[in-house]
C-alpha cells in the first residue's frame, strides 16, 4: 500500500463561522491541517484588535489539544497606521471584501480606489501586512473574477511593495496575472481544480458545489490545475471550506460555499498522483505558503495512505449539519489514524 | 382598471407529465390558454400512435370540461413514411432531443445527421409534419446551444421545405439564425425573456429558476426579448413549462424545469405593457403560431385586469406539490374570473 507523508500542510483560506458551527468544523481542519488562515466575515465582522483576540481563543479552544496554528486575519476597514501597529501581531492578513459580494460582506469596501484606500494600504506595506482580496466585481457571475482584473492590476502597480493574494481564483485570466507583477499571489480551493460550472448546473443542479466565485469553464480550470500541480510558487492552497447547514444548502435560495475541509488532503494527494505531481505537493500546501507569508508554522507530519476513504453524508453535532464535497462517494486516499 | 383581451392565445410547448401531475397542471393551462403542444418525453416516450392517442385521451379527462385543444407530438425517432402517414391526424409535429440532452430524453437521437435522418425527414416534407427540435450538444452549459447553430443550419439547408422550430430558445445566436433560414422558427418561454444565468446562480442558487437550456447572459436575454415584443413573426410563445415535484427541485440534485402555466399569460401582459409592446402580444402567443403551424384552435377570450395577483407558494393535488416561478410574490395583471 502507498503511503505519502506531508509535512506541516497549510490551507490558507478557511471559514471556520463561530459557536456551534466552529466548534464542527475547526476540529477536522486541525485534525490534518498545521495551520490555516482564517477568514474574517463573521456577523459582525472581525474589525477590531479585541474581536480578533477573543475569535482567536474560541478557534483554539474548539480545537482543543490539537496542535494547530489560526492565522488569524482583519475584516478589510479604512485603518490608520496607529491602529494597524497595535493589532500587527495578532493577524496574519487584512481581508478585502468588495461589499455584498458574498457570505457576510455587506460591511465591506463599496470602492476598490487606489486614493481612496491610500493610507491603509501604505500603512499595511509599511507594517508589512499582506492583503488578501476577494476579487470579484458585481457584473455577471460569469464574468466578475475576469471583470476584476484591473483592480488587480492597479492595486500592484499603485503599492508594488504591498503583498497582495487574489483568493481563490477561477479563471485563467487571474492565472495569467500572476507572472505579470511581482506582488500579486494567488490561493486556490479544491474544487476549482476540479469541477467547472457543468458540475454546478449542467447536468443536475448540484447546491453543494455551488460557491462563491462560481466554477468556471475548462480552460479556467486547467489553468488553475496547471499552476498548482507545477508548483508554481506564486499559488498555495486554500480550501475556501465554507460550512452552511444543510438546510440552507438544499432549499429554494442555497447559500454559496463548499465544505471541503475534512477530505482537502486526500482529494490533492489523489489529483497529484494522477497528474504525475506528487513531488509538487509541498510547494502547493506548505512551502509556497512559507515564503509568500514568511510564516514558520509547527511542524506537523500526515500521512495517507492509499486505502479507500468513504466520505461520511454529513458532519454534525448536536445543532450543525453539514454535507462535505464528495458526501457518500469513496475516494482512493485516506488519513493514516 | 385597465383591462385586455386575448383571443385564443396558445402555448406551443408544454410539458404535461402523466399520471396525478398531469391531472394537476393540465387544467391550469388549460384554465388561461386555448391550446398547447405538449412534449412526448414521458416514460416511455411517446413513439406509437396508441401512445399519442391514449395520451390525449388522458389529458383530455384530466381537463374535463374546458374548452382546450392538446396539440399531440411525437418522439422522434427513425420512422418510414407509412408510419407518420397512419398517425398524421393525431399529431402537430415531431420533437427532436438529442439523447441523454435533459429530462427524460435518454432514447433520443445520438447523431443528428441528415444523411443518417432522410428517410424520416423526407417522409415528413412530404406530410407536411413541423420538426420541433430541442438543440443543445452535450458541451459547456454556456456553451450548448450556441454549438448546435450548424445543425440547425445543416437541416435547415438540406431539407429546404420542412419547418423546423428551434425549441426554447436562449441565445442571440439562435435569434440571429431565425432570419438567415426561410423554414426556421422559434420558440421563446416565459422565464428566457426574463432571467439570465445571474438569477439562477448569480445570488443564491434558485432552484426552481434552473432549466434547460440554462438561462444565459444579458444579451441573449435582450435578443429574444426584442424579436418577442416586436411580434417576430417567426417566434412563438412555448413556456416549457416543466413541472417537478417540490422535494425534487429542492433537493442535492435538483431536476431542470421552471414552472410557468399558471401564471405565464399575467406575466406576459405586464412584460409586454412595460415595453409599451401589447399591440405585438398576440402575434407572440396566437397568430404566427396560427400560420406556422396552419391550425385552427377553439376560439378563446381570455380577458386580464390590471389588478393583483399573489402567486400561490405551490399547486398541489393529493400526490403532487409543484412551485411556481414567482412563488409567494405580486403579479401587476390577474385572470379575470
Amino acid at each position: 500500500m502507498r503511503k505519502i507523508t506531508l509535512q506541516t500542510p497549510l490551507d490558507m483560506h478557511i471559514h471556520f463561522r463561530d459557536n456551534e458551527m466552529l466548534n464542527l468544523v475547526a476540529p477536522l481542519t486541525a485534525k490534518t491541517f498545521s495551520g490555516a488562515v482564517i477568514m474574517p466575515n463573521l456577523v459582525p465582522p472581525v474589525t477590531t484588535k479585541e474581536a480578533v483576540v477573543s475569535y482567536k481563543q474560541r478557534i483554539l479552544k474548539a480545537i482543543g489539544d490539537e496542535k494547530f496554528e489560526p492565522f488569524m486575519t482583519l475584516f478589510f476597514q479604512k485603518y490608520n497606521k496607529e491602529f494597524l501597529e497595535s493589532v500587527k501581531d495578532d493577524i496574519l492578513a487584512v481581508k478585502l471584501y468588495p461589499a455584498g459580494i458574498t457570505t457576510n460582506s455587506e460591511s465591506g469596501v463599496s470602492s476598490i480606489d487606489s486614493v481612496e484606500l491610500k493610507e491603509t494600504l501604505d500603512a499595511m506595506v509599511e507594517l508589512n501586512i499582506p492583503l488578501c482580496v476577494h476579487g470579484e466585481t458585481n457584473g455577471f457571475v460569469m464574468d466578475r473574477e475576469k471583470e476584476f482584473m484591473p483592480v488587480y492590476e492597479s492595486l500592484a502597480r499603485d503599492f508594488p511593495k504591498l503583498t497582495i493574494i487574489m483568493e481563490h481564483i477561477t479563471t485563467k485570466d487571474a492565472v495569467e496575472l500572476l507572472d505579470k507583477y511581482d506582488n500579486l499571489y494567488a490561493s486556490i480551493t479544491l474544487q476549482h481544480l476540479i469541477i467547472t460550472l457543468d458540475d454546478v448546473a449542467g447536468g443536475m443542479l448540484k447546491p453543494h458545489l455551488f460557491c462563491k466565485p462560481i466554477a468556471k469553464r475548462y480552460e479556467d480550470r486547467d489553468a488553475l490545475l496547471k499552476v498548482a500541480i507545477e508548483g508554481h510558487p506564486k499559488v498555495m492552497f486554500g480550501s475556501d471550506s465554507a460550512p452552511h447547514p444543510k438546510h440552507k444548502k438544499e432549499a429554494c435560495g442555497c447559500a454559496a460555499g463548499v465544505f471541503t475541509a475534512p477530505i482537502a488532503l486526500q482529494v490533492l494527494v489523489d489529483l497529484f498522483d494522477k497528474n504525475n505531481a506528487l513531488d509538487n505537493l509541498s510547494a502547493f500546501i506548505s512551502e509556497n505558503a512559507f515564503k509568500i507569508y514568511d510564516i514558520n508554522p509547527p511542524k506537523k507530519e500526515i500521512t495517507l495512505v492509499e486505502k479507500e476513504f468513504t466520505v461520511p453524508s454529513s458532519y454534525s453535532n448536536e445543532t450543525e449539519n453539514v454535507v462535505p464535497m464528495y458526501s457518500d462517494e469513496v475516494l482512493a486516499w485516506s488519513i493514516q489514524e
